[in-house]
């Protein structure tokens, strides 16, 4: 199965926007590509946790998001996929600023998507987190 | 090495609300004993995403709550331990209802500590979700 | 969707046999329940590496073991399942023992099922590595 | 910390035979780089399971022995890490081929080493199984 991008970063916001009002209050679609996204998390000071860095809920909820950004990049408006399975790393310290997930899909298949997203603080060259995450596609979804 | 259980349910919230203020408001210790704990997440609708089930942030903070927790119970108030990685599967929609943790030690070691973390919606027999949290204990630990 | 148990350790031995001639040559099923195994990785001496240890490969194979026949139980000789994830804590040495996997499963869907695996050494308390393992049951399984 | 590659792919395969002999009977070093590597498994038949693609046993410790040789270019002799944490997501069925597997460290610090690992059937522009891996670095080292 060779899948082409169906919705561009204007589309996948006004998606959301329709089926979760809120869920990109936070967040900016910086770029969407075949297999591939870049959301930006604005810096907030709720987001810190004491010490001055960005809360991990916070660093979980930016991957979460990065990875379904590029999910509908791929696989449109037609079905809501679920988060199945999340796991992060927590590499370094994040300062408080912005941080930036690059999403890699590694698979998407008829029932579940499979991709990686790396974390930077805005301006670092290596990476505060490093995440996986698997969506569950509904049997909706004809491919 | 031999641990015993140093703090109780008493001890550790006053620790936790001197070290992370607010990091207990949403959160309730039901239990503590050596190497387990018992935490509940009382519903709030602010929890809620579209289709009326609790958030998966809500429930990745609540692994992690349960986790460091049952860990501080082991360690006492000398160092502030961090999560280093973490990772859930989401097994059913949880339910606009309470969450009950159930946290269980399975490593305290000197530099890591590892748990796994059951999750039900209150009432329920079969976990909305598992994980499994590691921290990393600061070198300042003795054991 | 309440599952009941369909294989006993019997027949699930004859089963994988008959589709996977000697996976089960270096494991013994000790119990299987409901949504629950336990599973014995006899010792033999090619599994240790340097230092005397089990090796992480052989605690891998053991999880992935232990998973597959509680899930047999549950899921009868309809279809071939496959392992789409598998995470594994390494916590202590393992000695030059048998060791034995204690597996519970936290949900059996129509596409996939997901659960625990605790290893211990021969005669210890406390584990030489957790799992967690996630099986993706093919449609053709009718629940 | 920044640190500089100390070995080379000839200078690792050096130091495993001595320390672990046999560890690299079945791999091939194909590229050592800073915080990078690229290891080939050999196609063997004893890899296979019934139907006839590589088996997760295999394709886990490939993406151990990728993240190890990763990680010895950068730490070098002084000291033998071991693995804390795998995860592993099989993507795609493993043709009866070689495997390829491409390490990228994320962290190298003083007490652990994150890193991803993809592995491609030789050949495939898709990955077969996606991998991280974290390893304990003994006390003993000095960074």
């Amino acid at each position: 199965m060779k899948l082409e991008q169906r919705l561009d970063a204007a589309a996948i916001t006004e998606f959301l926007n329709e089926v979760f009002p809120g869920a990109m209050e936070h967040f900016t679609i910086e770029a969407v590509g075949p297999m591939c996204s870049t959301v930006r998390m604005p810096f907030q000071p709720w987001r810190l946790r004491p010490g001055g860095t960005i809360s991990g809920p916070s660093l979980m909820t930016l991957a979460d998001t990065g990875m379904w950004v590029a999910l509908l990049a791929m696989i449109g408006r037609e079905a809501l996929s679920v988060t199945s399975h999340l796991d992060i790393d927590f590499l370094r310290k994040p300062a408080p600023a912005d941080v930036i997930a690059h999403t890699t899909l590694h698979k998407v298949g008829k029932r579940l998507a499979v991709g990686d997203v790396l974390m930077y603080s805005d301006g670092e060259d290596m990476p505060c987190a490093r995440s996986s995450v698997t969506y569950a596609i509904p049997s909706s979804y004809r491919g």
